[in-house]
């Protein structure tokens, strides 16, 4: 395709989108015990970055998320939380964007709405990745999953955007459940654990953590064991939902 | 005065401040084992409403929540923590904001910057009120602090504002540390036990409290004890700031 597609977009904005606004994505994957991280490489930009977009008149941010996500990605009902807004004043500089348009062949003025200030709301997701399968969008040269460790500079400020949600997701292990949607609906112990190690980067004790995760009471110890392994076969679990929801909104334990 | 000020304010708005982007703030005050929160009454509404304001194009949130904190309630310094974005597009019904300028006697038009949808970034914080003198800004009739169980229904969905700003503070007492700022420097455990009973509006077991919050090592016992009490004097405690910040950051303990 040619720019018609972009200059389209970008035209339309003026109109179809709130302005100074947009929601940036950080998917999580989890799957074969590594923790990747959802990006795009933008055509006419040299960098990397979270999927982003903007929000229509109409939209709630949750729905724009959603919308963004899927029309970049190709994921769709990704559970997404939003977790802070990013507002620097000069966290999107106008000098990345001015290239862009320019590398893209596109006039432009210069109170072009693109070139404005964006305040971005950050959203959050932990998803299976072998469940999805991203594709880019037109805008867009790639679509794929990095290492986490494996990420270099990110275009704007989504280095600071990928690090926060990092850092909620871990304070977050401390007083919410994870794992549903990112487990096969029966595990193991040994899954569970390093599902919370892989997030952790670092070991963790396996009777403490055994100890810990049941004492929250999210758990269900199923009467069957894993099959196909010779001996000393592990119980399955599966969650309780019902308590999960519960520890969503309340909190995994009564601390006081 | 008359309405020139507020004339001045809407029409200065158009140009002043980004569009469809508010603050909220939720100030809960601490004082004699009671929880308040600052409300305001606006003129020419019939109801009371959380303070909150518009963002300048060069603000941050955070800078933008301090100063409209600072011009509505003359409260300065407050320390303020964006907790969630309401981004419902029926949040702020436009009837309610078009009744607002009928009754100031302002001329307004269809699409007047003032009816239109606004997204609002809810912020919140935690002070002692006795430190405090809130003031009203020229749009309020009055500003003041109204216990909890007391707040009747509020403008637009700011009961909706109040309540997960309390549902988050209810969760972050699990997790994270409070009580700088709110108590004087020194205090005894049993002032810092009714400080959680307060916000978690139920009483709490006294050993059980204690063991907890000692065993996350943020207080430091002092060799004083509290003067003027005729026997078994209770031992002054105060905040381990360097170990108070780090928990602030990485969560109260290490669960796993």
């Amino acid at each position: 395709m040619k720019y018609e597609e972009l200059d389209q977009f970008i035209k339309n904005s003026n109109y179809q989108y709130l302005p100074h606004l947009s929601v940036d994505c950080v998917v999580f994957g989890f799957h074969e015990n590594q923790l990747k991280v959802l990006l795009m490489k933008m055509k006419h930009a040299d960098k990397w970055g979270l999927p982003g977009g903007f929000v229509k008149p109409e939209e709630s941010l949750e729905t724009a998320a959603g919308r963004v996500l899927q029309e970049r990605t190709g994921l769709d009902n990704i559970f997404l939380q939003q977790f802070h807004v990013f507002s620097d004043p000069d966290r999107s500089d106008t000098a990345t964007k001015v290239d862009f348009l320019k590398n893209a062949g596109k006039a432009f003025l210069k109170d072009d709405w693109f070139l404005q200030r964006f305040l971005s709301v950050g959203f959050y997701a932990l998803v299976d990745f072998s469940t999805v399968n991203p594709t880019p969008d037109p805008l867009s040269e790639a679509c794929a999953w990095l290492e986490i460790s494996e990420v270099k500079s990110l275009i704007f400020d989504h280095n600071h955007i990928l690090n926060k949600a990092l850092e909620v997701l871990r304070l977050q292990l401390n007083y919410q459940p994870i794992g549903y949607n990112l487990l096969p609906d029966k595990f193991t112990m040994p899954e569970l654990q390093k599902l919370y190690e892989t997030i952790l980067n670092r070991p963790l004790d396996r009777r403490n953590f055994q100890r810990k995760i049941l004492s929250y009471g999210i758990l269900r110890q199923l009467k069957e064991k894993r099959k196909g392994v010779a001996h000393k076969a592990p119980y399955l679990y599966s969650f309780d939902l019902r308590k999960y929801q519960k520890a969503l909104k309340e909190g995994l334990q009564d601390v006081w």
